[in-house]
C-alpha cells in the first residue's frame, strides 16, 4: 500500500525537502503533495490566468480561488496531513488547513518550534502527533507504516 | 496522481476538444469525461433502448434517466468540474450539473462570455474560477496540478 | 409534525402567495422559506452592506455571496425544495439550487408550464413530482402531510 | 425559525457585545454561542479541574481538550460562523475554527481590518462574506434573517 | 425526550393502530409517522394532482414519486423504522424501506408471521429485532424507550 | 476508466450470464460483482463454516450475516447497481438490496417483467432506468459507457 | 440551549446518579441519557420480549439487538458521551461505545480510575478530556456550558 | 477485485499469520493489515520519536496517538475489520476499534473463545460472523470472495 502525505504550510524553508528526502532513503511508499509554494505563483495565479484585478482584494481573490482547486483536493486525497507552522509571517492558512483537515477527519500531525507551543495549543490537540524537526516526521511515517521502531 | 476533470454543459461548440488538446500538449496527468455530446442520442437514448413512448414527457423522461447514470457517474468521480455556458437554448442542465457538484463539494470552474456574468453571479459564486476562454482552464488545469505559473 | 418547504426560482409572480395561502386555507403545518424575492435588495445587498464596488462583476459577487447564507441554510434546513421556472430570464440559480437540493437528497418538486418540459427534462428526471400550478405544489402538499386524497 | 450563529476568535474587544445587542435591539431570531472568552479560564480549564501538570504543554493540552467540548458542539450546531481576526496574537485557533467551519459547509462571514487582508486572502476566499466592522455583521444577519435591505 | 417511529409496509390489517393504541395506553412519548395507507389514494395520487395517464406504468410512476416525498421524509426522521410484512401481494415497497433504512442507520425492527423467516432472513440479519406480533412491538419501545423490563 | 456493475437479485436463470457476455461482446470496461448465485451455498454458508444450529432461524442468520459481508461489500463499490425480479419466490433480498443501494446514492436499474409493474412502482421509480430484459441492460451499459447509442 | 449527555459504561456504582445530581445542584441545562441499567433486565430483554432460546448464545444475541435500538439511538442524539470504565468485569461493550462515539465525532469523556490508565490509553487519547470523579464530570460539564471556571 | 482485511486485536498468538497463510494458501486476493504488534515498539514509539516524558500517562498518550495514525488510517480502508479478543489483559483497545468500525459502516468480524460470548454480546451483535479460530475466518474470506462455498 501507498500512503499519501500532504505537506501544508510554511514555504520559506526546505523543511518538505528533508522530509521527502528522509523518506526516499528509508524506501517509504509515500506519495507527497504540497500546496504551490512558489510565492509570487501563489500569489498572482488568479490574475496572471484570469486577468488582472486593479484592487488588490480581488487580486487576491482570484488567486486563492484557483489555488483552493489544489490544496483542497490533495487535501482530500490525503491519509495524512502534516501542517508547519514556522516563525514569520501569520500563516492562517496553515491553521485554516488544519482545521480543515481536522474536521474531514485526516490523521494531523503538526510541526513546529517550542516556543508557539501556547498559541498552537487548540491545533496541537486535534493532532495525533507534534513534533519539533522534519526528521522525526520522517520516524513517525516510518513507524506508521512499517511498524517498526527504529533503533 | 492523475486528475480527473468532468466537462459539463455546452456541446455545440468545440471548448472540449480545446481543453483536452491544449492539456494533451502540455502533458497533463488529466483524465477528462464529459456527458454525451451527441445531442440526438442524448434526447433519444431511453426509448431508442427500452422502447417507444407517445407523448414527448416521457420520452424525455426515460432519456434523462439514462443519461443521468453516466453524468452523475462521472461528476461523482471528478476532482474537477468544469461548466460551459454557451449563447445558446436554456443549458438549465449545466446550472443544474453546477448546483449538484457544489453540495458534493467539488472543485468548480465557471466557463462563460462576459455578457453572462449577472444572471450567472449565483453559480459563479459558488465556483473556485471563473473563465472565459478554454484556453484558460488549461492554464488553470496546468497550474493547479504541476504547481508552476506559466511565463 | 411541521413540514419545512423551500420555495426556489422565479421571483416575478406571485406563486409563492398562492402556495402559502393555500396551505393556510388548508390548515397545513408547513413552514415555507425561500430566497430574498426583491430582486434590487438581492443584487445590492452585498455592496450596501459591505461597500460599493467599481466593477460590476464585484458587485454582484459579494451579493450573491451574502445571498448563499440564506439560500443555502434554508435548503439545507428543507425537507421539501420546490422550484419554479418562469417564462423570463435565464434562471440558472433556480436549476443551480435544484441540482443542489438533489446532491442533499431533498425532495424536489418543479414547478414550471408545459413549455419548458423539453430544456428541464433532466431537471424533471431529478424530481418526485412536476407540477405546472401552485395550487398542485398545494394539492401534493396536503396529500403528502395528511396522507388524504382531496376529492 | 431562529437562526444559530457562533462568534469565533478575537477575545479582547467588545465586537461579539456590538453583535449581539445589535441584534437585540433589531429584534433577531438569533441564538448566540462562543467559546469561552475569559482568557484565564480558557487557559487553565483543564488543570484547575483535572488535576495540575508540570509542564506548560500538557497543562496546555488539557486545557484544550476540555475547551474543544464546547467549541466542536457549538460550531457543529451553528448555522453561520463568524471568525474575528484581532490586530494582536497569532490567533490560530480563529483560522483553525474557520477551516473546520469551512469543511463542515457552514456559512462563514469572517470579519477583519483592511490590513490583514493579505494574509488572510485563503480564509477569505472559503467565506460567503468578509466585514470590516461587527455593525457589518448585524447588518447581514438582518438583511440574511428578514430578506429586507436597511435603507 | 421523544422518540420518532416509522410503520413501514402492510396496510390491509389494523397493526398500526395496535401499536399506536398499546403505545398510548402505556404513555410512551412516541410520534408515529406512516406511509398512507388508504390503497387507492396511494395509488392514484399522482394522476388525481398532476393529470391522467394513459398508460399504467405513468399513472404508477406518479403516484410513486408523489408517494416517495412522504415516506422518504418521514424514515429519515425516524429514529426506529418498523417494517411488517403480511401474508398478501408482493410487498417489495416494504423490503425496498427497509433496506433504505438500514443503508441510513435507523433501527430497524422486522414484523412477520414465522412462515416468512426464511424468506425475509437478508432483512431480519440487517434488522436489530424480530417480531412476531405488534404487541411485541409495543413491548420493545417501552423497553427501549422506558429502560424497564415490563414483568 | 473501469466501470463496477453489482447484478443483484434473480438467482434461478442466466441472465447475468447474459449481461456479462453481451458486455465482453462489446468489449466494455465493466467488472461484474454479484451475489453468490449458488442458492444452497448461500443458505447454508453459516453453519458450514461457523458451526450448525438446531433452530431454522439461527441456521439462517448466520448465512445471512456471511453473505451480508459480500453483498454490503459490494453493493458501496459499485457504480451501477442493477436488480432483477424473477417470476418466482417473494425476493424480498432484492428490493432490500434497492432500497439498500437507493439510500446510498447508487445509479439503480431494475430488470423485470411487464406484470410485476405495479407491485414494483416504489422500486422502480427510484431508478434510473427500468428494464424488460439484460440485452438492455447491455445497451444502457454501451450507451453510459461509450456515449454512443448504438443503431 | 440543552446539551444531551450520553452515560455509558459502568452499571454497579451510583456515578450516573452523582453527576445528575451534580448537574441539577447547579441547574445545568442538561439532558442525561443512558442505557438500561438494570442488569437483569438488560440480560433478557430480548427472550421476554420475543421468546426463549435455549442457546445462551442466541438468548444473549436477541438482548443485545433489542438493547441496541436504545444505545445507538441515544448516542446519535448526544453531544458529549462519558464513558466510565468501573474495576470489574471486562466491559468492552463501554470500550465499544466509546469507538462507536468517536467514529461518530462526538466530543468523549472518559472517567476511570488512575490503574486503568495504561490499558484504556488508545481510549483515552481518543477523548477530549480524561476524569477520574464523577464529580470532575459534573466540573466540565458546567465549565463547557457555562463558560466559567468555578473556584 | 482485491480485498482489504484489517486485523485487531490480540497480539500475543499468531492468530494473524493463521490467517494471512491460509488466505495465501487459497491464493484470495486479500491485502492485510493490522496494528502494530510489537508490543514494545507500540508501548514506546511516541517517546522515542517525539521525547521522553516523566509522567507515564503522557508516555503513553504520545504513543497512543502515533499509534492512531497508524490504526485510523488502516481500518478507514478496509473493507473487512476482523477483532480478536484473547485471554489475557483488558483489549480495550480492540473492543474500541470494533465500535469505530461498525459506525464507519465495516464488515465486521468477531474471533473469540466461547468463553466470552457473554460479555462480548453487544460486540457480537455489531457483527455480521463471529468466528472461534482463524481458519474459520480464512474459509469466511474464501466464501465471501469467491462466492464458493468449500466442502
Amino acid at each position: 500500500m501507498s500512503w499519501t502525505v500532504y505537506l501544508s504550510g510554511e514555504i520559506h524553508t526546505d523543511w518538505r525537502e528533508v522530509i521527502q528526502e528522509g523518506s526516499d532513503a528509508k524506501g517509504l511508499p509515500v506519495r507527497f503533495s504540497a500546496p504551490v509554494t512558489d510565492h509570487g505563483a501563489s500569489d498572482d495565479c488568479g490574475v496572471a490566468i484570469l486577468g488582472a484585478e486593479e484592487k488588490k482584494v480581488w487580486h487576491d481573490r482570484k488567486g486563492a480561488g484557483v489555488n483552493a482547486i489544489r490544496t483542497r483536493t490533495l487535501i482530500e486525497q490525503a491519509d495524512i496531513v502534516v501542517v508547519r507552522f514556522g516563525t514569520q509571517y501569520k500563516q492562517w492558512n496553515a491553521a485554516f488547513d488544519a482545521g480543515y483537515a481536522a474536521a474531514l477527519g485526516k490523521s494531523l500531525v503538526i510541526l513546529h518550534r517550542p516556543e508557539h507551543q501556547h498559541p498552537l495549543k487548540e491545533v496541537d490537540a486535534a493532532a495525533q502527533a507534534v513534533a519539533e524537526t522534519p526528521e522525526q516526521v520522517v520516524e513517525i511515517l516510518d513507524y506508521v507504516i512499517n511498524g517498526v521502531l527504529a533503533k
